[in-house]
């Protein structure tokens, strides 16, 4: 589409919107008229709230979580497991994973995973920091929550490996049959991997 | 979703991207996420079209149409057929007709039609601009090119009846089967006004 804009702050505007991912340049234009449309103070509150983000967005010193201060709300909390790291690739899965309230220890962001496709080794990950935070001996158990890509298996191998030479548990989030779906769909890998990661029954499991 | 958020920075950028039309909560975490990810250069670029769109864009004095100017480039335009004045509802309707290079005279953007049912009555359109220009005698032909819709209609018809007492010519753009449509599906008031408004075939219709 090659759009003839009748003013240039419009085509600015459609332009640096439809940089963002899943924004194509129609659903920029109608953005940009919404904007226009709204009182001057919404374009104000969504434009410094783009910049304060930006600029201003802190991560944590312990475990690379975004956050407002030095460290995350998370790491500063008394009440949560200090012995018990979480690894995540990124922010959205540490949101994710405190959805669940599943998970009472702390976090560390990787900032990715390892794929050499996209050029990210492991020293572009915070994969350092996290030996380092286990090389203090404070810290029981390591539990792995990436992707189940390869990717993800790749990254995990990888610090399972630079853990060993310390007494840590080191532990992968469960793979096998998501909640609600049914065995005969599920493929043949998850199913495998559902057999044998399997459980012991007990009453917990009540429906 | 009533996420908690690692960042209050994070938590008023995704408020005020979800206030966007078509983007909910997960679609605006996400665009913030990716904001994090980019450079500086492209928050800071991004918010301050954001800001000068709203702050800076300017109305053509004319037409309504906006624009960098006191005066849109169609209007200042002296190739444009200034006696031939489009009526449309919104800068995106302009736009569209400027896409499809049919049209060479000039614009009146009315800013909406009337709607009594979201409170938009005539005097909150720009209406009596549009008298005042054809009230100059300088303009043959006003052509109505509102939405095919009961509002659309009301205002065009009042449009039509506040321009009665000027020698002007008001048309309205043809409503009929769109190019590229089976006859069979097309729905019956369209198909009737098609043929009401049949015109004589002529040379150019040539294929």
């Amino acid at each position: 589409m090659n759009q003839k804009f009748p003013s240039t702050l419009l085509e600015n505007a459609v332009n640096e919107l439809s940089a963002l991912p899943g924004i194509g340049r129609k659903t920029a234009l109608r953005l940009a008229l919404y904007i226009l449309r709204r009182d001057t103070d919404y374009a104000d509150r969504l434009s410094s709230s783009i910049e304060a983000l930006r600029h201003d967005v802190k991560y944590c010193r312990d475990c690379h979580n975004i956050c407002d201060c030095d460290r995350c709300s998370i790491c500063a909390d008394p009440r949560r497991d200090h012995t018990m790291i979480c690894v995540t690739g990124t922010i959205k899965e540490v949101m994710a994973i405190e959805n669940t309230a599943q998970f009472h220890g702390v976090y560390h962001v990787l900032g990715g995973i390892i794929s050499p496709i996209d050029g990210i080794g492991p020293a572009d990950l915070e994969i350092d920091s996290l030996i380092q935070r286990v090389a203090t001996g404070e810290v029981n158990e390591v539990m792995l929550a990436l992707s189940t890509t390869m990717e993800g298996d790749t990254t995990n191998f990888f610090i399972f490996r630079k853990l060993s030479p310390y007494d840590v548990k080191v532990t992968v989030i469960a793979r096998g049959v998501a909640v609600g779906d049914e065995i005969e769909y599920a493929d043949e890998v998850t199913l495998g991997r559902s057999i044998l990661n399997r459980v012991d029954f007990n009453d917990s499991m009540k429906p």
